[in-house]
C-alpha cells in the first residue's frame, strides 16, 4: 500500500509499505476511504529531527472494515466506520470515566508497528472499542462531518465540555485553525450567548462567524485583551477554549477570564512554565482541557451531524489525493489551506 | 481599643487604636469574642519590609454586634455573628454565582480603613452581606469550631470541593497546617475513600487520622510522590488539595495526580511560574481552587458543627490573651502551636 511518512522537518515522502496484517486477535483492517492534515501534524513538520527510518503519518481516518481478528465482534468486514485520533478499548477504567485519551491499551497512529491514518489501510488495534460504524454510505456528502469527529470535532467539543460551557455563558475561543472553529460549534451548541473568536485570517473567521461567533477580534496581545474586555463589559469572558498552544496565547487566555472562570487548553503547549501564581489564585481561575478523548464524544454528536444541525467538515477547504499530501503539508503551514482532506 | 499591628517581618504589637466607629450606613460594629492566628498571617510575619504605619492584624473573628449603620437590616446589636475572612454584599454577581472573595464591594481586613481582626472590635463593612448570627451563646464550646468557619473551614471545604471530590474518591491533602486538616475533614464529609495526607509533624498527622485521613506520608519530593503512588497502586489519586503554597508541594501534586485528576490549590502560591507544559495536557490534569469565598459556605457547615458531625476548631491547640500574640506568631513560625485562638 501507499502511505505518507515524515522524515524530518519539510521532509514527508508517499512511499510504498507493507500492506497492514492482522498482529492480535483484537485488530481489524481498515481500507482507508478519506483522512486528513491536522495541526498538530505541523508541529513536527517544522521541528523534527532527520531520520533515516521515518514516521508513519496521519490519525484521523474513516473507511471500510476489509477484515477484523478473531475477537472482533463489534465491527465486521464491509462496514463503513470513522476512528478517534487515539484507539482505545473503551471498557478499562479511564475508558470507563470518558478518558479514553488515557486508555490502559491505548496508543496512537504511527507509532509501535502501528499505521498513520495518512495512507492506503490501517491497521486498528482493539477495533472493538475504537471503531464506530457509521450509518451512510462512502459517496454520503457527510462524510467530511463524519470525519471530523474524528478529531477536530471531538477535540473542538472536549474544549468547550471542560471549560463548562453552559446556556448563556460567554465564550472566548483563542485561535482561528480547524479546532478553534470546532470550539466555536461546540460553544454554540452547549448554548454560549456570546461568542468572541480571536484570530487573524478573515476567511477563516467569517467561517467562524457562519459556525456562530457573535464577535471576532483580530489584535493580539495587550491589545487584543483590551478588545476582549471592552466586548465584555469590562469584566472578561466565563470560559475561553485555547486552542494555539503558544505562551502568548495562554497569556491572552489569563488575561480576558472573569474571575472565577475557565480555561481550557486543546493546543498542544510549545512552552514548559506558566503564570500560575497568585493572581490565578486570588481570581479563582481554573486551567483544565488536554488531549481530547475523541472516542467518548462520537455517539454524542454523530445524530447531529447526521441531521445537519452541525457541519463541523466545512473546515476541509481543500480536497486532495494522498500524492498531493506533501504539499498539503507546506500549504497548511502556510496557511494556504486550513484543512484539507484526503480523499482515497 | 487595642489591637495587633504588624510593622514588619517579626515585629507584631500590641497598641492602643481609636475604637471603631460607622462609617458607612451599611457597616456595624463587632465587639470581638475570638479571633485568631492565620497561617497567610505568616507569610508577612517572615517577610514584610518594615514601615512607619503598621498594618492591622487578623481576618477571622466573630463577636457581638454593638452598633449597625442605618442600612443594616439582617443583624442588629446584641447578636453573636461570626465573619468570613473577607467582607461582601452578597448579592452582586460574583457573590450570586458562589463567589463572595471577589464581591464588587469587598475587602480585606486591616486595609482601607477597616480594622483587623485580631483585636477587641472591628468596623465590618456590608454587615447584612457579611455576618451570619450565630444560635449559641458566647460560652458555647462550640465556638472554636464556629469561629474555623471564618476561615480554615470554609477554606478546606473549598478545596474539597473545587477538586471534585465525590464518594469513592481517593484524595491527597498536601500539608498538616489547619487548612490541610480542615481539608482532611471535608473531603471525609463529601465522600472520599482514600484520604492521603502528606505532612511531617506527628501531632498534626494524629489529629488529621482522627479527622479521617486514611494514610500519612511523611517523606517529601520524590521519595513522597512515589510513597503516594505506592499507596494508590500506581496511578495516584483523584483529588488533591495541594495547602502548602510551595513549588515544591506544586510538584508533589503534579507528580501524584492520576490522569484525568484535579489539584486544587489553596495555599497562596510562593511562586509565579509552574510547570503546566504537555504533560499536563496529555494526561487532562485540571487546575483549580483559589481564595475560598467563605462566605458561601457558612449555612452549609453550619449544621455538622452545631451537631457536632465535624469539629474543626480541634485545630486549635493553644488559647491565648492578646497580649499574647505577638509570641503566638512566632511560636506558630517556629511550629511549635498549630493554630492560636485568642479569647476576649
Amino acid at each position: 500500500m501507499r502511505a505518507a511518512v515524515m522524515y524530518g522537518a519539510g521532509d514527508v515522502r508517499i512511499e510504498d509499505r507493507p500492506d497492514p496484517k492482522i498482529v492480535n486477535p483484537t485488530d481489524a483492517i481498515v481500507r482507508t476511504v478519506a483522512s486528513c492534515v491536522c495541526g498538530s501534524d505541523l508541529w513536527p513538520y517544522k521541528s523534527m529531527p532527520a531520520t533515516d527510518t521515518g514516521r508513519p503519518m496521519g490519525h484521523e481516518f474513516l473507511g471500510v472494515v476489509e477484515e477484523i481478528g478473531a475477537d472482533v465482534t463489534h465491527v465486521r468486514a464491509g462496514d463503513l466506520v470513522v476512528a478517534p485520533f487515539t484507539y482505545c478499548d473503551n471498557t478499562c477504567d479511564y475508558c470507563a470515566k470518558g478518558l479514553q485519551s488515557s486508555c490502559r491499551h491505548g496508543g496512537r497512529y504511527g507509532y509501535d508497528g502501528v499505521d498513520g491514518g495518512q495512507g492506503e489501510a490501517v491497521r486498528v488495534p482493539q477495533a472493538d472499542g475504537t471503531l464506530v460504524k457509521l450509518p451512510v454510505e462512502p459517496d454520503s456528502e457527510l462524510l467530511p462531518s463524519l470525519l471530523a469527529l474524528s478529531d477536530v470535532m471531538g477535540t473542538g467539543h472536549h474544549g468547550a465540555v471542560t471549560a463548562g460551557v453552559r446556556p448563556g455563558d460567554s465564550v472566548l475561543v483563542i485561535g482561528d485553525g480547524a479546532v478553534g472553529l470546532s470550539a466555536v460549534i461546540a460553544a454554540k451548541r452547549l448554548g454560549a450567548e456570546q461568542i468572541v473568536l480571536m484570530g487573524r485570517h478573515t476567511d477563516r473567521t467569517d467561517l467562524g462567524r457562519e459556525f456562530g461567533a457573535t464577535d471576532v477580534v483580530a489584535e493580539r496581545g495587550e491589545e487584543g485583551i483590551a478588545r476582549v474586555r471592552d466586548l465584555t463589559g469590562g469584566d472578561g469572558v466565563d470560559r475561553i477554549v485555547e486552542a494555539v498552544g503558544t505562551r502568548q496565547s495562554l497569556e491572552a487566555a489569563f488575561g480576558t477570564i472573569t474571575d472565577g472562570g475557565t480555561i481550557s487548553r486543546l493546543g498542544v503547549p510549545q512552552y514548559e512554565e506558566g503564570p500560575v501564581g497568585a493572581s490565578m489564585i486570588m481570581r479563582n481561575i481554573t486551567l483544565t482541557g488536554g488531549v481530547s478523548p475523541a472516542r467518548a464524544y462520537i455517539e454524542e454528536l454523530m445524530p447531529d451531524v447526521l441531521s445537519g444541525a452541525i457541519r463541523p467538515g466545512r473546515v476541509f477547504d481543500r480536497t486532495i489525493t494522498l500524492d498531493e499530501v506533501p504539499r498539503a503539508y507546506q500549504d497548511m503551514t502556510d496557511r494556504r489551506v486550513l484543512k484539507a482532506l484526503i480523499r482515497f
